[in-house]
């Protein structure tokens, strides 16, 4: 039986995701409704700038007083889709004080500062939902929360970064550099103005400090999220790769030690094997492969941003929260009791590709060979190649800890013999 | 805080995967507790014949009266791993009216009375998930029951039975006949010792209800759906499908019809083109797509059976079951409300692939075109090939209703000059 007296929704932004919600609302309210079980009304729609008109929206719902509107006794959900930091955090905890339940997908304020958002939802008995914060409408936090609950997860990797992808996927299937990959993404609608926050790695970390959070059971920040982005990767690299069968990608990598006592998380471009599966991602799609005891390895793919699959994976939340509101529970909160250390980069166990040019002379692959050894580096291959009393040396690892494989690179600069490291990029994936 | 007076569960069969759950339940206790909010217990666990040990089962849980168990008072959660229609719909029903929630793997009697079941549970105040019951650990009803409550999906379509993809695999790799193929599966334990339910397409049938159901929110029956197995499907089908550049997969598909007024659903073989994704899943791997209208197209992966995977997806909905009980709340029941008609497969708009063996003279070709355009199917695509005074013509034909496709090939066996029909199969994924 449904209740007549509708749920009232606000709405925080209206740009390229908010507006999508606020469509869809109106469009499938029936729906909505009826998955509810009680009529869902847009009750306000906090904008920047009023005077715009908003297709689809009255003009008395839109005020630029967002926080007067999280503060209505009368909002059951809160939809925060305005991003960074601030005003965004004291919005969301004002609408938690006033009872209201908080769908976000925003990414920064959940790895800055996730735990006391959680702790805020959790003293004011509402919910907090955040699905849209990683990969859109690929489904990721719920399983993770819910379906994979009872499992222990112990790997989760993949492309949380549409942006990134489509400029190595550029690189990759043109041999066009860096520079020119980016400006076609801009171009393209790809790629902000200032795509700092995607092409330095810091939306993915944030991504990767969620789900390691989730999957671990373990409070991971951001600062906790080794962090490299794919400004240095060259067409040379991708050339490098292509000659191991293998091609770049930005991954995210969150790991819990073999010994299960602690857990890292990471964002840089890695060389992966074409024939593993995400080779084959292109363009802005995503992909995340989760790794666990008992369900083994799992794949999830799909569309990774844009307005409409943001806007899915907030009105999947939207529907979860109002039918807790009209049931008077609550959703799975955080869930952080085991506590693990999260390790630095250093004592995470990977393999390098290191690409150095060397002089061309007798004795140099030996003593390159030494440097390694001395280090506890393992060497899987060696390529040399000799070009005009010049030599490149080209060698893969195998496993090792990264501080390890760094103090080895660190020594072999300091080799005479060795002009210069031409590049380093970790494999993974194998 | 945590609650100390345990939940308590009882395991109904304790099989490949039942035993799998009560070994996770011991082992991971303090996780789950952690994750539940309170210790859980198994309370009893029961089995058709005594008498055998079951390590790590203390010997006074074990019972073989099912009946008694679910109707002790104590039981917080019933999780049902018996399979088939009885007793477990019996044992089901008596958990609910005992106040127990149920978490099932039983995809048969899901999509024999799913409605009824779900009624009780309703009835009663508790819980009904069975995450299990469709492609085991890869996240599917929760997915498209939760995730996407705020979306559209039009069409499911996937990779649900693993039996029948590793004989086809084995087909298609190897170039084996389809009884050489069924052997190897059963030698190597993928395929039961009667392997009627996986080949004629009964398990994946149930699925596809099951899956049509959630994402189209109206009851689909196992009736409902229209089913043919791999039985027929020769090595010449496999070589003509890869002569096309495609490869042959059992297929569910669900679809809601384009004016959004009825929706379909599906299991056949289909001929898939290598480049779709779905091609290149291997072996007992299970693969689903789930088109949304804001979502795009989401790619759900992983292994789709076995007892450790299936266990993980049990567990997940044991520990949903077990939050609910604790705060006094239940999950989302079954949605139904869109009533949405299931139309026949003659209504289902497909291609056609069809191989006929023809008499090799002038004229044929012309004579069968007539028979296709008579019944309003237009062709794609026609091969002609002679051989010794015979010929085969094979045709490709657009999209067409399978009523008429079908008509068109019962008019072709009666021209003189078709010495019969070498195959049919329809062609889907593009």
């Amino acid at each position: 039986m449904m209740r007549t007296r509708p749920l009232k929704v606000a709405l925080l932004g209206c740009g390229v995701v908010g507006s999508e919600v606020a469509r869809i609302m109106t469009t499938q309210s029936k729906d909505l409704a009826a998955r509810i079980g009680a009529p869902v009304e847009l009750a306000g729609v906090a904008v920047r700038r009023a005077g715009r008109v908003r297709e689809g929206i009255a003009p008395e719902l839109i005020t630029t007083d967002a926080a007067a509107l999280v503060a209505r006794e009368d909002i059951d959900v809160v939809v925060e889709v305005i991003g960074g930091i601030e005003p965004a955090r004291t919005l969301i905890t004002t609408a938690f004080e006033h009872g209201a339940s908080v769908v976000t997908a925003n990414k920064a304020l959940l790895a800055e500062d996730g735990s006391t958002l959680h702790e805020a939802a959790e003293k004011h008995g509402v919910d907090l939902y955040y699905e849209a914060a990683v990969a859109a409408a690929i489904p990721l936090v719920r399983p993770l929360r819910e379906s994979l609950a009872g499992d222990t997860v112990n790997r989760v990797l993949g492309i949380v970064n549409g942006t990134t992808n489509f400029i190595l996927d550029r690189m990759d299937s043109t041999g066009a550099g860096y520079a020119e990959a980016l400006d076609e993404a801009t171009a393209l609608g790809y790629a902000e103005a200032d795509p700092t926050a995607d092409v330095e790695g810091f939306d993915a970390a944030a991504k990767a400090a969620i789900l390691a959070g989730i999957a671990f059971h373990t409070r991971v920040r951001l600062d906790d999220v080794h962090r490299e982005g794919i400004t240095e990767v060259t067409a040379a690299d991708i050339a490098s790769a292509r000659r191991m069968g293998c091609t770049v990608k930005l991954l995210a990598i969150c790991e819990r030690a073999a010994d299960g006592r602690s857990v890292t998380a990471r964002v840089h471009p890695a060389m992966i094997p074409l024939t593993h599966p995400l080779a084959s991602v292109r363009e802005a799609y995503n992909a995340v492969f989760v790794e666990a005891e008992a369900a083994g390895r799992l794949m999830f793919y799909g569309p990774g941003a844009g307005g409409s699959p943001t806007a899915s994976a907030v009105l999947g939340d939207l529907v979860a929260a109002c039918r807790n509101k009209l049931s008077g529970s609550r959703g799975p909160g955080e869930s952080a009791y085991a506590q693990l250390p999260v390790s630095p980069m250093g004592e995470v166990v990977t393999r390098y590709h290191i690409s150095l040019d060397v002089a061309d002379k007798p004795g140099v692959l030996a003593q390159c060979a030494t440097v390694f050894a001395e280090h506890g580096v393992s060497i899987d291959t060696v390529r040399q190649q000799g070009k005009d009393g010049e030599a490149s040396l080209v060698v893969v690892t195998h496993r090792a800890p990264d501080a390890a494989l760094s103090a080895t690179v660190e020594a072999l600069r300091n080799l005479d013999t060795v002009r210069g490291v031409a590049s380093i990029m970790r494999v993974e994936g194998e």
